[in-house]
């Protein structure tokens, strides 16, 4: 029997194959499951380029696949499930109706405090889903797709629907407040601050909590959860007080191609008929959130997204031309200037309420767990709080299966952690807890 | 001689008449010029309430006058002027022809780094300062107004445009960049963090430097200017090197009607045709800007922008009902929640350069002057860092003529005053520095 967590993003399917211990086993949560394979597909929709499907098992399982689908433009998500479970079954055996639950990935949940449990035929929760689509463009509604594909395909299996808001449904009203009149359109859901990348910040806290051995209820931790998408998190006693993202996930950080926090009328002197519908296929989006959204962030300053190049052409200025160098720079820092405002203020946060020794500061996502530079640079800005780098440790790489690593000194009174986050897995155990597994 | 510093807001012009020394006598900027009268003129464009003049002289300098003019709504800024002079010289027996110079506050300067000096009939910098109003909704346009009213009346002064966007000129590349692609709308400035209530900041930065005896380079301060519209800044060595308010004044701390930051995208799930025209005489701004700036901050949370009566209905619940107690609640810790995030990340700003025992912090505007409660508050958020309020001088009221004032304890490792801004004799300073005068 198999568990399989799969994450659908809007050009990609990213997914892990689990074994489910026999039904009579008592579920102990606190072991978590075998992985059997790993699943990649990339190029959905994406004009030019064919889609790869890629399969990777586990030692013996199986083995390995890497094939290339039809031309990207002609594939739809829901195409691709058909094609992954025969796979599945060739290269290891995997039959489909040995796939007792799939877990999907879902960006925005809303108010749920839940995962949400959806079987053939008892779909309603996806109409829900779906209309949220709006706050999470590119999401929400390519997630959908994807559990309606699975139904479809495997009509006898569990879906489960873990959202990135359910860890921080825990933000005090304060934080998630706007300061706005009631609105004057019909809104699926009220116009707060509901925060995302969840999934990945329990997964580093349950990490946390393993590695330091302690509760969950001791974690006291800022973290930075730094890649294509960045946003940060205030951590208490293991819940989340405070989070970058918003209504949406633009709000906050700086992302490959997102604004961030930026003045809000600044769109409507930017962007021609910015309430205007962008044309996007099956969802209302407006203009200005797609420019805010898709070709803003490190694009627009660096030209790229890509912020192994940008930190490249910082350090090597022989690999680029002086307007790309220059460029790369402005953007690195404009990165960092936004950064260390929400880490200072979610550090100030924390330690009105706890001592230093018991505050930490965590790094994740692929910039956070790539950039050396970046790591030193924010640690020197909070050195005056005691913060200190270990500049041989910041600089190694990560051992195999090492999910937390230390890159402060001993004597540094800001405990510095890279943790490699794990959504897929931490998926799998909220589906584990939910259904009693 | 004399020189007139004026502040033309939406509904309302304050004002100062300053004496002008001899012109043979030598400029010395240390010394400030003498008041003669304070002017204040309210309900312009009010409708069902009379406009009301004032004007108070020092002593022995004239008689104090109170005069209710027309109906507000029948009157604009620029009749006004005409009936301040009669005012002036009937009840001081001060001429128009003896006021030498008239400073004008203008909220949006755009790029400018210096005072910008229009005379009769030379007036090419008021259209521009007339093409920022979109970005500054309710004030630059009015301010224009009040300069082609003044030079319409007295075509032999001079006036002085100075901005509350100059202080913040020193802001680094990577504070003011916005991670925006090039615009597809023209626009009259780039799109960018500009910074406002910058005389009021230059203003607390010269009181400190005489009140603490030390040069402005060696000023280093966080200031809370909290008022109806509320902003904080970090100043190193004197000068801005961070605020919250960007493109237009909105962005940054809840205000009294304003949003302060929010998700980008949220206006578009809330307000219909957002980017439609709101309709307001002789200028351009959307129904999404008018609604986040006009409708939303403190009004929308508790339905009143007094700040005293919402920390009153807070300490005193039976002076309420028990929804205006929550909201009040609430609104109160929204507020406080967005102003500790900003004061955090810029204390941190300073911190990374210079040690704390150089650091202050400083509260400013009606409620930084007047919130005991506020101010002891964020002190109590900041407590890990050494802050400590003295609960007697900080309940205590200034005494006349105090405008830098201590509440921190002796021990306080941040030491935190409240000083009086006044932003005409800012003006005055800066146009005599700009004239020589």
């Amino acid at each position: 029997m198999y568990l399989l967590a799969l994450n659908c993003g809007s050009s990609s399917i990213k997914g892990k194959l689990f074994d489910l211990p026999p039904a009579a086993t008592p579920a102990d949560l606190d072991v978590p499951l075998n992985g059997a394979a790993t699943i990649a597909v990339s190029n959905i929709g994406s004009k030019g380029d064919k889609v790869v499907i890629k399969v990777s098992w586990e030692a013996g399982r199986g083995q390995d696949v890497k094939e290339e689908g039809a031309e990207g433009s002609t594939v739809e998500h829901r195409d691709i499930f058909p094609i992954l479970l025969k796979n599945l079954a060739g290269s290891g055996g995997v039959q489909g109706s040995e796939i007792k639950y799939i877990t999907h990935r879902i960006v925005h949940g809303g108010l749920n405090k839940k995962p949400l449990i959806v079987t053939h035929e008892h779909e309603e929760a996806l109409t829900e889903m779906d209309a949220l689509s709006e706050f999470a463009p590119l999401h929400n509604h390519h997630a959908v797709l994807g559990v309606r594909a699975c139904l479809e395909a495997l009509p006898e299996h569990t879906s489960v629907l873990l959202f990135d808001t359910l860890f921080h449904q825990t933000l005090p009203r304060e934080t998630y407040t706007y300061a706005l009149p009631p609105p004057e359109l019909a809104t699926a859901i009220p116009l707060r601050k509901y925060g995302f990348h969840g999934l990945s910040y329990a997964s580093i806290v349950r990490s946390l909590s393993a590695n330091l051995g302690k509760p969950a209820s001791d974690i006291n931790v800022v973290v930075a959860h730094l890649g294509s998408g960045a946003s940060a998190c205030c951590i208490l006693g293991g819940k989340s007080i405070d989070t970058t993202m918003g209504l949406t996930p633009l709000e906050g950080l700086v992302g490959g191609t997102r604004t961030g926090t930026i003045d809000p009328t600044a769109i409507f002197h930017h962007t021609k008929d910015p309430g205007g519908d962008a044309g996007l296929k099956d969802m209302h989006v407006t203009r200005a959130e797609l420019v805010m959204n898709k070709k803003s962030g490190l694009t627009a300053l660096a030209g790229t997204q890509n912020f192994g190049l940008i930190t490249q052409r910082i350090a090597d200025p022989s690999t680029c031309s002086p307007e790309e160098g220059a460029a790369a720079q402005l953007a690195y820092d404009v990165f960092v200037d936004r950064l260390m405002g929400f880490l200072a203020a979610y550090l100030s946060k924390l330690l009105y309420r706890v001592p230093l020794a018991n505050v930490a500061l965590a790094f994740s996502g692929g910039i956070g767990e790539n950039s050396a530079q970046l790591r030193a640079d924010v640690l020197a800005r909070l050195g005056w709080l005691g913060a200190e780098v270990d500049a041989g440790k910041n600089a190694a790489r990560a051992q195999d299966g090492e999910v937390v690593r230390t890159i402060s000194t001993a004597g540094s009174k800001l405990r510095t952690y890279v943790v490699l986050t794990d959504e897929e897995a931490q998926c799998a155990h909220m589906a584990r807890e939910a259904l009693n597994i």
